[in-house]
């Protein structure tokens, strides 16, 4: 069993020879085992553990791992703080602000002490739960695959390993090493993953499946090393995916090319959907199927529904042409593959004047007249011909004010106000503030985009043209 | 529900409009409730029963469903077969025994009638009951995904399509349909899947998780999408990995190029070798875990282990050179990668001799003598140098005789039988009784690939050469 241990340390935990490990000891038999095997397999070990303040044995329980410690001669490393206060503050359930603080000191202390690896005392009996449990709220692959050998938790660090190294050994076994290696575990230790639901799953749940299978924990175990071996052969095929479909990684949001989404498989789809929500959002444990199922839908059927859809944990999806965002609620999506101007711009015609985010304007004045049918066949939203003559002052593009009011083409009496005109035409609501308006005094002349002004409007009276152009070069 | 019932059978079976169907019909509740739906449907239907003969109401039922297919005007295809006397003769389960003869009979069926689609009753209870089964059992991806709306059984037909139009509706809403639709389903019938575990499970395990888990049948139905769409993306990259990786497809045996596995990730290995087992052997419902994981390590650590390896279901692997074969036990393998001779084939100085598979034999006299370290440093064991003058007779090549023995270069007395030489030099068994040996009258000359006899070879007396080369054009 001892020699398992330590293939599975050595073969299993992407260790490499050398580095220091952190291990989170509580005092329990499961972490007791893991320090001692560390220890026995000569790694360079720091001991730390978290006093979580939930029992009246918890000061003396610190105090009996410092020994321990001692015992081997490790450094160790303790940090307690109130769960029941940290839980109240933040809406977490007792064993959720447990979790986030005993993992925010392994991490905090890990850090300091430049480890680049936490082992933690998961056990085989932990998996097969955890999966159960899963396996019970309909979890996909990416529960079923249980916990891993090695794995990140990237809401606490970006770069340190946490690794598992007796999540191959059986409770069982663990008391036995325990006993063999005259190790004196803490009773009943504040094992707070210990839910009530999971007790009740290993003393009920487990046994009687048992009973319809003999060696059913067994077969399990090696069915989820089955399950994560093809998580991984997906995961790399949505990294492929991903790489092919992104078009930007902003502060908050993310970016991908809407038709590569719409022509991918269901299921590549609903992978990379997840993926994005972790991305976004780190500590999302379980991504909602109902959600992403909602996403789905609406990229493939794009015109039945509009807007944003809420995803799961604050996180938004969005498309705004070619380009469709995941962005947590309060990121500020880009702009710039909209025309924009923050204040004003005096033209110059015969000029080009640059915009933000490759946006170009351009006047010409035209001394002959264009073929008419070409205008009126003009498909470019992003150019106008205004009647020249009756434009007596130089132009100038700005941005919207309160009360700015229009006389679109076509509407030969009154006005309409500016921002009817965008809520009308669904401009996005982050686009509107800087739209730009082609303006001469008081009048807007044309909006980009939708409409000229109807004042300003070529007739069989016009003998000089002036075309105005709204371009971008390439992509951002 | 009768819409949602129309839709997955519009959206989810994959059917092409006018197709005729081939409905299996027992007279139970479910498959009632198929055949009502497939007629509202406006499809166009053919009634199949089999009676199984296992109860004494089977005759009754077989009666019962001829009457219900004339009420609906629709054509009836009926047969019946002993099936305790088939699993008897061929050491079948009862229920495996009446599988094999009901999806022998429907397919022959749909084969005789021309219907390309076969539908049957599996409704979602019995879909959550599949995939509870195989999570006790173990099963991996391939088990969990569950039964899909299409699919094929290509032990019983290449191209006929199975279809399970009622996979997302639940026992309880068939029971509600047949009193909607007033039909009056044959009770407790010869229901052969309902095995004394599945209905364990039914009433006692299944109801049980439901208290951990409120919803779960539901939730696990909505997982199994999931996994199914999971598991056809995996399905994709082990599609591509096995064109890379192939080389041949033989008659009872596959060949694949061996670094290709080598090389490959555990996961897609897995799922490779899985795949090439239910290829050979199609009705190969589960393949062994353990198995796979034997040839897994084969692959990765050639070194370690030789010979060939039982996957499952009388399907054995072996390596040989470039060459991983899978093959049923019976198989011919090929053996054109080596060079091979039947019978006597005699030898042209000068000329080029063509052997099976691509392999050419060159004798050539030089009459210089070549540079001799060069002739020392020879790496290709499939080139000889030998003494001219000491060649009296015209050179042949046969293969190997009862007692053949052989005097190979260093071995100045005696003499090694060529199967002992065979056998040391780790010639697999079925290369040997045709390896091409080169003889002139009762004495072996030459062993390509492996020694050149001792009394021919080359001396500082050697005055003329004589130069043997086997080579092979490309591969086959």
């Amino acid at each position: 069993m001892f020699d398992e241990m330590i293939s599975f340390l050595n073969d299993e935990c992407g260790l490499v020879p050398g580095e220091p490990i952190l291990v989170g000891v509580s005092g329990g038999p499961d972490s007791l085992c893991l320090l001692d095997l560390l220890v026995r397999a000569q790694k360079d070990v720091f001991v730390a553990h978290f006093n979580h303040q939930l029992r009246s044995e918890s000061d003396d329980e610190a105090e009996y791992v410092k020994t321990q410690a001692a015992r081997y001669g490790l450094p160790f490393l303790c940090e307690t703080q109130d769960v029941k206060v940290f839980a109240k503050e933040n809406g977490f359930s007792i064993e959720e602000a447990a979790r986030k603080l005993r993992y925010h000191f392994l991490f905090s202390q890990a850090r300091k002490w430049e480890v680049p690896v936490i082992a933690v005392a998961h056990n085989a009996d932990d998996q097969v739960e955890t999966v159960l449990m899963h396996f019970l709220r309909g979890a996909g692959l990416s529960g079923l695959k249980g916990m891993t050998p090695v794995t990140q938790l990237p809401e606490f660090d970006p770069k340190i390993r946490l690794i598992r190294p007796l999540l191959h050994t059986w409770r069982k076994e663990i008391d036995s090493y325990c006993r063999e290696f005259d190790l004196d575990p803490v009773q009943d230790p504040s094992n707070l993953d210990q839910t009530y639901f999971r007790n009740h799953l290993r003393h009920a749940l487990i046994p009687e499946m048992e009973t319809y299978q003999t060696g059913f924990k067994q077969t399990l175990l090696r069915s989820i090393a089955s399950l994560a071996g093809d998580y991984k052969l997906i995961n790399e095929v949505v990294d492929h995916f991903w790489k092919q479909s992104i078009l930007e990684i902003g502060s908050g949001y993310l970016a991908f090319n809407f038709e590569a989404l719409r022509s991918a498989d269901e299921a590549l789809l609903r992978n990379l959907i997840r993926r994005a929500a972790v991305r976004l959002n780190p500590g999302i444990r379980d991504v909602n199927f109902d959600g992403v199922q909602r996403i789905v839908r609406h990229i493939q059927n794009p015109a039945e529904q509009q807007g944003r859809i809420d995803l799961t944990d604050g996180i938004i999806v969005s498309k705004e042409g070619d380009h469709f965002y995941f962005a947590n609620q309060n990121a500020e999506l880009p702009v710039f593959h909209w025309p924009q101007v923050r204040g004003r711009i005096d033209m110059l015609t015969g000029s080009q004047m640059q915009l933000e985010g490759g946006w170009y304007f351009q006047i010409v004045k035209m001394e002959e007249i264009p073929d008419m049918d070409a205008i009126k066949m003009n498909s470019d939203p992003f150019q106008a011909w205004l009647d020249a003559d009756r434009i007596g002052q130089d132009l100038f593009v700005r941005n919207r004010k309160d009360g700015d009011r229009f006389q679109p083409l076509g509407m030969s009496n009154g006005s309409l106000k500016v921002s009817d005109l965008f809520i009308n035409e669904k401009l996005p609501n982050r686009a509107r503030r800087d739209w730009p308006l082609i303006c001469m005094g008081n009048e807007i002349l044309w909006i980009p985009g939708f409409r000229s002004a109807h004042p300003y409007r070529i007739t069989h009276l016009t003998r000089r043209i002036l075309y105005l152009k709204l371009s971008r070069s390439g992509s951002h």
